[in-house]
């Protein structure tokens, strides 16, 4: 049984091209076409130019033709590859995964850390991996990326040489590629959402701050004079933030009692925030954020920008920030 | 032969108990010294109380105080452990390789996940790993813990909950505790920089912009208005900004062209910048930006304070950000 697959060209380093300024995207489909093929393992693909940038160059209103581009294909398609950058790879798939939510078909999110056109690329295998997942029949949103299947909202991009570039955080990988095949780890799947809707708008008014000793409680004022409706603060630790000499934890509060949605992460890489232990969490959470718990940083502000557009209601948003809704954080 | 070794306290978990408002730092030198002593090594110590907060509430002054403390202290005593929460400990052991270049004894930087007060804690294993590092000889800033020891202004929090906190990113572990004892990799450590001379000024004017799909060039604008005089850019990939619809570069260039520094590292946690290579890096390198290279977030941030600190000088300040001061950066 032949699955039609649509691979969306986003652009990035697999179709990088040496130019004159440096490497930038200048393969078109038609150019990839033909290795593409060569690992479509049966499937009958389509190719397509959608963007071609840098994905230093992708943003926000991107992730909402790719969302809505998605939406029209998912019954003319068994499942979508998008060859992206893996600058921010991560965020688009994260938010995808807040846009998608309950898509039928299987969202296949890839690239490659060196172009096709090189004799060692890894982009072949990439894309092997990313078509036989989107022919999995598996519903959601994925990054396949150096043999692992990552779910899209916890995906991150830890590494800037390495083809073993991305990791899935805070969370087991769903599948991997070994002599048995792609095996997926059946657990380590999130409870499925339906039916599905395109939900597609976001927020542009939503910033992030990070922490470091030395920071200035003002550069939240900034935030607020400047009209954004949410703030991202990767704090320290298991959330801590400073509130003796430089009370920070004062300044979070005026701008939540200025109706401005803040959400507190880690900057740790690993094992999230849990705010309720510390003294420096605590005060926080007194102060009316809301804690990021282990989501990616990736996660965290696509999510804030994502439920932003969906609502201005603070019951609601309360209800959105407070629910894990596709897999991208474990509460407590 | 008996080394003494001054042991400053500046609270954090190690010496933390349970209040009212969550775990907050309470015992006092006088608390901890008898266990301590446990696993003295046979050093003689003095404990001293020189703060006690959460390290959440640390802030450069406390640098600059610590700093000179450990100046004061370098002919009294043989090497020194510092007591030190975990949230801001790798900023304050590369802000303390900064201040302290050429320093003639062991400044070694611990704390830990638990308080001491638990039965499992992890805070005796750290302090037998930082008091042994002590008495070595070696000179230096270096962090103490998990049975490691890691280059001061290499060291990143990755784990917000496992004992195995820290890691050395970009760079090998300087030594390790085994059933070899501790044994050093003598290849890791830096070239050392003499003579020592306390220099703890630092600018407050520094400011991070982390990159994300839908951040604003006006932020930079932001920092720009309230008068900053540097700002650390934690770009994408190797170092990569957007240059298209959304012109990032341009609002980069125009701060550099005001006179503010700017330097770009990347987000990605390990394997760090390299600008040369993609267009998105080349032209911020023709906007005029310093690249991290391969620093961490916590060593760019404090070599920004600590070189505004030092001179405002333009030239001397690109011989500064083009240096390997103390290990802190491999350039190409």
């Amino acid at each position: 049984m032949k699955k039609n697959i649509l691979i969306l060209n986003t652009g990035g380093t697999l179709s990088s091209v040496a130019k004159e300024n440096g490497l930038t995207p200048g393969l078109h489909a038609g150019d990839l076409e033909e290795q593409i093929r060569l690992v479509a393992g049966g499937a009958k693909l389509t190719i397509i130019d959608l963007l071609q940038v840098d994905s230093a160059n992708i943003f926000p209103e991107d992730w909402a033709l790719l969302a809505q581009r998605i939406r029209d294909s998912r019954y003319t398609y068994e499942g979508v590859v998008i060859i992206h950058g893996t600058d921010t790879l991560a965020y688009t798939s994260s938010m995808l995964s807040f846009m998608l939510q309950g898509i039928e078909i299987p969202v296949v999110i890839t690239g490659s850390q060196m172009s096709i056109a090189e004799p060692v690329t890894d982009a072949m295998e990439n894309l092997r991996c990313a078509i036989n997942m989107a022919q999995s029949g598996r519903p959601g949103v994925f990054v396949a990326f150096n043999r692992k299947i990552i779910l899209g909202c916890r995906a991150s991009k830890v590494r800037s040489v390495s083809f073993d570039a991305f990791e899935s955080i805070n969370a087991p990988c769903l599948g991997q590629i070994s002599a048995m095949g792609l095996e997926f780890n059946e657990y380590a799947f999130p409870e499925l959402k339906s039916p599905f809707e395109l939900r597609n708008r976001y927020s542009k008014e939503v910033g992030i701050v990070k922490m470091f000793p030395g920071v200035h409680r003002s550069v939240l004022k900034m935030y607020a004079e400047k009209g954004y409706q949410a703030i991202y603060i990767e704090a320290y630790g298991l959330g801590g933030m400073p509130f003796l000499n430089h009370d920070f934890i004062a300044s979070v509060k005026e701008l939540v009692d200025q109706g401005i949605v803040v959400l507190v992460g880690t900057q740790c890489r690993f094992e999230g925030s849990k705010m309720n232990i510390y003294e420096t969490g605590i005060r926080a959470l007194e102060a009316g954020v809301y804690q990021a718990f282990d989501m990616t940083t990736e996660a965290a502000i696509t999510k804030l920008m994502w439920v932003l557009g969906q609502t201005q209601d603070p019951e609601e948003i309360r209800k959105y920030l407070t629910t894990n809704l596709c897999g991208e954080v474990t509460m407590e």
